[in-house]
């Protein structure tokens, strides 16, 4: 503690993201993309003209969101850009979410939710999962200046379809429902085709997962122009240039091929599938998954001793430390050489 | 105005950054470099390698901070980095600037400190230039919770020396004092050897104006471990990973090369002073600078009219539309031959 911190400083509980190992492990931990990005954003990167970084970027990153806009089927004013989903997340949780009433947000979700609502002192209310550890839509209504969730859900992996998710929107009119689909190329549904119906519905969404560029820090949002344009205001009083040239050029080039998107992550939902099998053969219960990691827990075994028995031989999983989720490991989707050498350790750790 | 925003969002009045034209014009209006950065830049990028994109950052750039460190002879832990200096200075404002009392600063200063404080609700108060149209230190006293300024200051150009400065931190001692150094390698004192005897000193610096990477978005802030944990504990509330890994390994490759570094301030104070002495033979009142800019005025013309008639001649700079400033220009320095142009241009307007 300092005195020359601001007193709301003081109280931050900051997130804590997954490790990034130096030494070479198989890193099944921050639900990276096991296969590398396009072609393209290699060409790109060989391709960009070094001169040109003494220039600005274009603060509104136009081609980008045009690509954007084009791969979604919405117009250009409906399309937000920012340094990392998170960052597009925080600037929402600023724009929208500071209210008299408190936010909804399922207990179980991305945790840093509850981070962003201590920085910015935004009171928020938890909705229990269902039985099914299911975001609980029918719960997340009632006095609210705002709802959130990860659809599909993190760690859970569960996701609910567009109808559903319609539903819930007839329910809350009055404040904004951000839906974050950091994962839904891995088999959710999106909800993106409901922003021309919804004025308050804003989706957020991630180049670090099923485009393989988490390195390069781009994430987006899309919603009316109303949500949109509040999200510039706030953009432009806090960093006008938050996308740097070069993530703009790789980016475009990335949206630019389809058919390696839908290789990779066709790979990731078929390894996903095989593991989730012979996790459940060796006795794992394994909840279903729409994303590219899996959670999943033992009876038999503790889940922080597998965690470290799998990190001695040399793989890393995310275990969560917290009252609700302790008994399980999230585990991220590698390629099927990693997968085989996770079933491989957890054979030896589990007899 | 929507009804789903926050209510301080619809008070926010959004910085406006100098434009970035897409037609072929000779650019004085952001304070760009004129000159490439250094050729290990262009070589990080081509070397980079592509599939390490689908893996996150380092989210503490390490490497990147230990660079800085060992430039400006200070630990790693006294080094925070962020995208670009706008956001490292929106996070010094929320971690330090976030106080009963009101932050100072000078009335005519760097636009985009008013906007920060209406983003976090500061409540501050400015003090008048002195007669040399300098930030009046002597003023900067009193009751506040946080000085700053820019020094060299912007857009007028004046620095002090690090003696004076010195003078202001024996007398404010109970809050933060930022200095914002974006244009101290054209001529100005750094303040960074003062951090390791005044724990309230935070100093930012920036890549985009010395080191010709205003397109990669790097920006840091030197100080004390106590106030670098406090900048620390809001990045990892708001975004875990602003700096990306192209600009991790581009950022390095910059600081690596001292002597590209020097020839171009070099060039550029050389070409600032030419300039001068030619500016004021045509009848413009030039103030001393200290930066890669000049501020100037003519009695026997408007610089709005003067502004329309380089733009009409192909030549952007930047006129700000304020009562302070309304009778000058900013005029960043560009090349010999660019620099040639504009004196060329002002012949044809000023005659």
């Amino acid at each position: 503690m300092s005195k020359f911190w601001s007193p709301e400083v003081r109280e931050l509980t900051p997130y804590v993201p997954g490790e990034q190992p130096r030494e070479r492990l198989i890193k099944l931990n921050t639900n990276e993309n096991p296969y590398p990005p396009a072609p393209g954003v290699e060409q790109a990167l060989r391709d960009y003209p070094a001169d040109h970084l003494r220039l600005y970027p274009d603060p509104d990153a136009t081609v980008l969101r045009q690509a954007l806009a084009t791969e979604h089927d919405v117009e250009l004013e409906q399309v937000f850009v920012g340094n990392g989903s998170d960052e597009v997340l925080a600037l929402a949780f600023q724009t929208f979410f500071r209210q008299q009433r408190p936010l909804l947000m399922p207990a179980i979700t991305y945790s840093f939710y509850p981070v962003y609502c201590r920085l910015y002192g935004i009171t928020y209310r938890t909705v229990a999962l269902g039985d099914q550890w299911q975001v609980p839509l029918e719960s997340l209504t009632g006095e609210n200046g705002g709802v959130i969730f990860a659809n599909p859900n993190a760690p859970t992996g569960h996701g609910h379809g567009r109808d559903a998710i319609a539903g819930l929107l007839d329910r809350v009119s009055d404040s904004v429902v951000l839906v974050d689909e950091a994962y839904v190329d891995f088999g959710g549904e999106s909800v993106v085709p409901l922003v021309r119906h919804y004025p308050n519905l804003l989706v957020t969404g991630t180049f670090s997962k099923s485009r393989s560029l988490a390195g390069l820090r781009l994430g987006y949002a899309i919603g009316s122009r109303e949500l949109i344009e509040g999200l510039e205001r706030v953009k432009n009083s806090f960093n006008s240039y938050p996308i740097d040239s070069i993530a703009i050029a790789t980016g475009v080039a990335a949206l630019a091929d389809r058919s390696h998107f839908e290789a990779c992550r066709e790979k990731v939902i078929t390894t996903r599938e095989r593991t989730r099998q012979h996790l459940a053969t060796l006795g794992f219960e394994v909840l279903p998954s729409q994303t590219n990691f899996l959670l999943v827990r033992h009876e038999d075994y503790d889940a922080g001793q597998l965690f470290v028995g799998l990190r001695e031989r040399g793989i890393l999983v995310r275990h969560f430390n917290t009252e609700a989720l302790r008994d399980f490991m999230r585990i991220s989707i590698g390629t099927d050489d990693e997968m085989d050498s996770l079933l491989e350790a957890f054979e030896a750790l589990c007899r």
